[in-house]
């Protein structure tokens, strides 16, 4: 990949992750300026959490933090990298909505990256909040 | 449910849920002495990380964590309660192996419980943490 | 305490408490549209991580991201409520400066709020973000 | 110093900090076939909460969750690593009471290690836990 992936290139890497394929991910929004990435996952049948209720079970929330994380990372290092751990918090159930994940770095260095990541549901609300460390453009 | 749920009705209880259906997560252990609980989830095609590669995803890897951390909570509370954060540390790939969660109450107030949850593989390899905080039993 | 707690209200009792006396603690700007509180801290020489370093230890950081996420807490609550946990990200060593901490309340509920605390220095370079879960309004 | 730093190493390298000094954390056991750590700390009143409640205000608990984790991967490195993250939850007050870390390694890898601290007070009471994330070996 190029120093400075393309929207369509980190798409394409993202497709080749069954998971992420899986999870039917789909990035809307590069940012290089603000190191910013915007990335949507629709829901499916296999994520809710209590039959019929419409809602997201918290682990595929939680997934979605991790990879909007690694791929916000990407924006700075070029690639992926490993994720070395992240804390998600959930504010509201998510319920009958695809999820919307903004993914920006705070600090990217050579060893480590510190990524947010917002959950919302298609009305803006909040849902989560993540932040999670990566391995650096140097790991 | 009743106060103290057997291995059984917990069991119940997550098959109920189309997400951990999915996930095949099975409750292999429980423990009220040491408000442990031991819950085990196969691979599957979906959860791979990349084609081929036989490697765990993260995501799935927090999901667990947050299913196990919660499921050990329902030892003390009697019935499942919201996760209200939790924070997963990857120290290892997980490759070709069934994934074995070992989540243990560390505290369990009225407000919130506290639980740390490992994940080995199938040879006792720990290869990630967990910690989560979750609604106590007034919650 | 009133429901809405002036600046000076806050300040007095964060002056009351011995910790928070011995940090200087000192809350500069209140914004109850925004959920925002603006907390400074200066230097002293307790706080240096090695001699003549002028460097300040992680431990009173995490200290300060834990006030300024509790009272920012109090532009809710109207009280100071526990904390239940938080977690602190190291960006770049503080050196040489007061900090000066803005904590933003990203949701607050009746049973639990979460915190943003950004850490920075006097030329307003990022050095560290806390995010922290306190007792809600009803803890 | 050595690649196993003794006690007394650690103990001098401890005590040359200011913070650490003002903290009188004194090292009370290490043991390097579990990569654990016993650290003690007790009580002035500069720590104190609320007057005369005998009760620690959190900041110095995360102090010294920070500091235990740190030097207990001294143990693996062989010398102090700049601390990434940690997480500190709050369990039970800590009033009238020296407190004791005891600081366990559970992954040292080259790029990062993490480590679980927890909190006791005098009789053995868990007060607190925190789980770290420093920089490894190579770091």
């Amino acid at each position: 990949m190029s120093d400075k992936p393309t929207m369509d290139q980190l798409q394409a890497l993202l497709s080749k992750s069954p998971f992420n394929r899986f999870c039917q991910a789909k990035i809307e929004r590069i940012d290089y300026g603000n190191m910013e990435l915007e990335l949507r996952m629709p829901m499916r049948a296999e994520f809710e959490r209590r039959p019929d209720s419409g809602q997201w079970h918290g682990g595929p929330i939680a997934a979605l933090v991790d990879t909007a994380g690694d791929y916000a990372m990407a924006l700075h290092v070029g690639a992926l990298v490993p994720t070395i751990n992240y804390r998600t918090d959930y504010l509201r159930p998510a319920i009958n909505t695809d999820l919307i994940a903004i993914a920006k770095v705070r600090r990217a260095g050579r060893s480590v990256g510190v990524v947010d990541i917002d959950i919302f549901n298609e009305e803006g609300k909040l849902l989560a909040v993540g932040r999670g460390t990566y391995a650096g453009s140097a790991g």
